[in-house]
């Protein structure tokens, strides 16, 4: 059973790509069909296992090779067919034509974008054979990560992070703390991740963050709708005997699934008469099935709860109190890392789609007319890849530009959201990420949620393809907004105006003591409700009034006598406005796995030799200490060095295990330790010196004993360049046997 | 309603100590009667407002104090009642008395202990005033943590953490880190919290981790079952008519209350007619209620799920990736920071009992036969107020005792328990626990789960009396046991033999031929049950061949031709061991209450300006930077100190609002900014001068601009004491006026 429905998952994906989130308006990723929901199954294993394609080829995007003519010339008619349905799409839009119609055309579009996206990279120059089963399995051997109660069968999409994943986490963590909240002191606040349910209705999550899916009547398999009907027509359809007619139908189908709803889908279950693809037992109607986790707070099971999809929440829910903290004044930003949770149907890809995982958010809360920045100054000339959705519906490709002119030209929204994106950009560079694999892809219109003005995910090529790692969105006064609704507590700020303004307020004067006489004890009750018309009503009134002389206010007749409408002039020092929301949202996860990808490498003629060439800011350890052989002798100096190298902060392994030098400075290239001490036979004559080896280029220095721990700490807080090292210290020639 | 909980409320705590988390065997915690339920009450507010009695003494157990020959002589017969049943708990055990009979005695105990124990705290000589009010009102003022989702009514026992909160936990966590993982080299692992139904079966945590409670028919409001049978008697017996034998058997009730099961306190129940305190309504029969939060994984709503109700046990289950991870070899330590989950009946206490909180857990595994530490030396001259088990029987008071002594004498289990014991008074000595209002309590022997052969808990003392913040525990073979029989995969080390074991190995030596011949296919499946079978049965079954020449093995008869029994010599070099563990586990949220209780002061004098004197390593913010007034000259010298501390990584705070400088300092005081550099006009003059003012003694130094940041770096990272900078820069004499 197991069997089949691998093999049907391979038929449903047989794309290899992972489509991206930003189909769905609470950045929910598209998630695939469910089959291999796995539990309790011993012995299974579902990553980092032999896998029958070992080598996949890695093509890069290179800017300037896009030019090349020959390639230009196979892909010219694939960027013509993307322009006319975008075309299309915009004048459908324009017209304000059926929004079938418009869905239909969009995803016509999103599917030649792909075809014309897939050959371009299929073109472009192989950098390196990237060997994912590989990775792998060193990520498993040296327990970076792994599966989650594997030896309870395991669970998909849970991982365990071991102790080289938890300090390159916790590294890269410090790292985003200090670049964003120390740097740009923002405020960081720890909420709570059970959330109760009136939460996370305001915010949308209760009634929209669901996929449709049916289950397998007799086993209770559950299946992601919308896949399960793209793949039992493509079967059907790719069958010999379908006709061109029934070929149509099913391609017809499958470009308006994405707009259909749940009635569409579900006469189309029925039509086609579709069972389970496993079992082929009859299947249930759609269910709505909502990608909380849900619970029960406190002992009565009466309060409804969820653990938090976001983080973005208890930042919004606190906002009064971080306004305060901030003395009142916008614009501030406030920040969180922390986990969430999200119960996907079918978690898989390791560890970008996953049930649980940690985010980093930023929430920069400012004036919806006063969105520049005052730093952005600092940061105009820094050049990106942006991927317009211009060129994304014109068959473009993307294209390096300073964001100082993307801003100028009105392609990024505005400073704030330029300066955060370059912001982004930086720091992904800086924990690792090769610069060339990464890029700044614009939400089409369609794509953003209604509330957004402008949205760029932060996209890492890996061998999933493109992955959306961070989310850098202007979601407006949306999210304050509907809090504000719900509880009627107003999360706004007062702005100072530039000078005092001068408004005319008109209100009706009530005659209390006539009122009073007349009304007795519901006297107060009118009192009330004249303070509560409106200019409009008054207006009515006073016509009415001075008509008539009389007027029906509720339940209540009043008199000329008792009433009268007065115009003021009253002078104002603030208006109260909403703040706008600027949100770059972090994917940790996904960042470290695609560092890891993009930081495993083999040593050149050595493909048993494997290493990551990750920075020292994040990697998980930062000097070992290799005594080159068991020699007693060594022994002083090896706690001599530890303890200088503890003095001074730097995180470092002793290997005193037996193996050829050789084979341990291999063993610590395999967890990213970017230098290494080596104790020899000169180190315990006078003058006391060390080797000191660099991971990436395996050269080595000599190095007094007394300077190696300021050496190092210097290097590993990027103070000092291993150049500068090499250019001081004699080199070390003895040559590193390579197959030790 | 609200009223009458809260009176009711009142009546079952008058004591006002939260009682100790000793007396489960799953860490869990001892629970108080549910009544204050709240959520979606608006503007309901439980903590940090004003309270009636807002001033609380806090006495101090300095233990020179305790030989005064006055206190003593009150004290005298308190300590011998606790003596005589401490004696007759003994007697009951030696004698092998009933269970009901020991649990009673004691209960009668613990008791008798709790009047000591707050007799000798209101006699001891009183510190200080803490006004605890005060200072949660501080704490939410400067929003260090607040109630989550407080807009929408909050939910007890959920705390958000503000800017200030964050930062500081997230310097304690770093220090943490600092002080265990790294300088200890610890494995650090980060695993999932939610967690499948099987691994907590086998923890023990889905059948006792439990409480019992009765809900309200009408409202379903829940009550602890224990604590509405204890408040009802109390209420009953205290009536003026209650005769004296009413009066005993209450008494007695209450004493054996802690022993009952299910249906003997449903008996009581029914017994005494109780209704809901608060409504009068009939009540529920006990229901268990699980302390854990469920959920589902998955889309079936098969997999049933929990969140972790501690950290520990992703650490067990990962234990054979880390001792791999660690080259086979033991001792090894691994850790874990993380949330936990507790869905608390009702919650209360601020900080201190919470339904969702940070842990820091450490699992040390050791070869049980060898619990000796090779650090143990560098340590065992610590001094460290240990609280016996004997001396709590006995009556007796904690005492000063040198932790190498405490293992000398057996008090203390071992040398690694030992060794903890004393790191973890130094971290939090460290991140500024007050020493005299640390203790650490050993579990009395009826305390500890079964398992456990050493406990002591890491006590503070707060103006809720002393509460757990750290468990210390030698959980031996417990967990690794469990796991391994819930999975069948073995969770044990390999030891080598000092040196190879000769050991004799009986085995069944089957006669391939003559079985294949007589059983065909199922000759292979009698091959392996003859290799299954254990020394008797094989012993029994050559009895029987050699006496009858047939054995039934199975559905298979055997004779004599088919089957010999041979024993041979084996030499083995390895001996298999499951690892005893030893297991530091830290509450954060409750380290950092009693720290903040513990830091919490007045100025002399002036009751409202109130502060918080953390240590630097804490501190939110290690520095501020204020300019005198709002001249426009100072604004240069900001911009460049601010970068200079930023540079060398010096958290700080620019506050150039406008209020005077004193009202300015008081304001960083609150939230414990230790250090603060002043602009003022003689800044701005050369040779450039700052002045730098530190928090506690409110003294300040005049500092050559170019060395205040370096200056504030030293200082905040311990690298120079205050004194060594007053001894070095001249006294900057501005008398900063107290009441601004």
């Amino acid at each position: 059973m197991r069997v089949l429905s691998r093999l049907f998952n391979n038929l449903v994906n047989c794309s290899g790509i992972i489509l991206k989130s930003s189909e769905n308006q609470l950045k929910q990723n598209t998630r695939h069909l469910s089959i291999n929901f796995q539990y309790f199954n011993k012995n299974s294993n579902n990553w980092g296992s032999k896998k029958s394609h070992r080598s996949i080829k890695i093509q890069q995007l290179l800017l300037q090779e896009m030019a090349d003519p020959k390639t230009e010339e196979i892909l010219a008619p694939l960027r013509a067919v993307v322009k006319e349905q975008g075309d299309l799409v915009r004048k459908l839009k324009d017209e304000g034509a059926p929004e079938i119609d418009v869905k239909k055309a969009i995803a016509e579009l999103k599917i030649r974008k792909k075809i014309l996206e897939d050959k371009e990279l299929s073109l472009a120059p192989q950098v390196s054979s990237f060997d994912r089963a590989k990775m792998e399995d060193l990520l498993k051997r040296r327990f970076f990560y792994d599966q989650s109660f594997a030896i309870y069968g395991g669970i998909t999409g849970q991982y365990d992070f071991g102790p080289m994943g938890t300090m390159l986490k916790a590294n890269m963590l410090n790292a985003w703390r200090q670049f964003f909240v120390l740097e740009e002191q923002m405020l960081e606040v720890d909420c709570s991740i059970l959330t109760p349910e009136p939460v996370l209705k305001a915010s949308g999550h209760v009634d929209r963050f669901a996929d449709l899916m049916v289950k397998d009547v007799k086993t209770g398999e559950c299946f992601r709708l919308d896949h399960l009907i793209k793949a039992h027509l493509e079967k059907q359809a790719s069958d010999k005997k379908a006709t061109k007619e029934f070929k149509d139908e099913c391609a017809d189908i499958a470009v308006k699934l994405d707009g259909m709803n749940k009635a569409e889908m579900a006469a189309i279950l029925v039509k086609y008469n579709m069972k389970s693809p496993i079992t082929q037992n009859d299947l249930t109607e759609p269910i709505e099935f909502n990608l909380m986790f849900g619970t029960s707070i406190g002992p009565t099971g009466l309060v409804k709860g969820f653990l938090r999809p976001e983080t973005a929440q208890g930042i919004f829910v606190n906002f009064k109190r971080l306004l305060e903290f901030n003395q009142g004044k916008l614009p501030f930003a406030a920040a969180q890392i922390g986990n969430s949770f999200r119960n996907e149907i079918s978690p898989r890809s390791g560890l970008i789609r996953v049930r649980e995982f940690t985010m980093a958010e930023i929430e920069h809360f400012c004036d919806p007319n006063q969105k520049d920045h005052p730093k952005f100054v600092d940061i105009a000339d820094y050049e990106m890849t942006l991927y317009s959705a211009c060129n994304q519906m014109d068959g473009k490709s993307a294209s390096r530009i300073k964001i100082g002119d993307a801003v100028k030209t009105g392609l990024v929204a505005n400073e704030t959201l330029g300066y955060f994106m370059a912001r982004i950009a930086m720091f992904m560079i800086k924990v690792g990420i090769v610069p060339s694999r990464l890029r700044f892809r614009q939400h089409m219109s369609q794509e953003m949620a209604h509330y957004a003005c402008d949205c760029w995910d932060a996209e890492c090529l890996t061998s999933y393809g493109w992955i959306e790692c961070v989310g850098c969105a202007d979601r407006s006064a949306y999210d304050l907004t509907q809090h504000t609704n719900a509880t009627g507590v107003r999360l706004a700020a007062e702005k100072k105006l530039p000078e005092p303004k001068t408004v005319e307020v008109t209100e009706a004067v009530p005659n209390k003591q006539i009122i009073g006489k007349a009304f007795k004890k519901d006297a107060k009750e009118i009192t009330e409700l004249l303070a509560k018309m409106s200019l409009d009503g008054l207006k009515k009134m006073d016509e009415e009034l001075t008509a008539n002389n009389t007027y029906n206010l509720s339940n209540f007749t009043l008199n000329r006598e008792m009433v009268s409408i007065k115009t003021s002039s009253k002078t104002v020092h603030v208006e109260e406005i909403i703040p706008s929301v600027i949100e770059p949202s972090f994917g940790i996860g996904r960042i470290m796995y695609s560092l890891l990808e993009h930081r495993f490498q083999m040593r050149d003629g050595d493909e048993q030799r494997c290493f990551f060439s990750l920075p020292p800011i994040v990697a998980p350890l930062k000097c070992s200490v290799l005594p080159l052989s068991n020699n007693a002798e060594f022994a002083p100096f090896i706690k001599k060095i530890s303890t200088a190298l503890t003095k001074v902060d730097v995180s470092h392994k002793v290997d005193d295990s037996s193996g050829s030098i050789g084979r341990r400075y291999a063993r610590t290239d395999e967890i990213a330790i970017p230098y290494g001490i080596t104790i020899d036979f000169d180190t315990i004559k006078e003058p006391y010196s060390v080797t000191l080896r660099e991971r990436d280029s395996m050269n080595q220095v000599r190095i007094p004993l007394e300077e190696v721990a300021d050496v190092v700490r210097n290097l590993a807080f990027s103070k000092t360049e291993w150049s500068e090292v090499e250019a001081k210290y004699p080199k070390f020639e003895q040559q590193e046997s390579k197959t030790a």
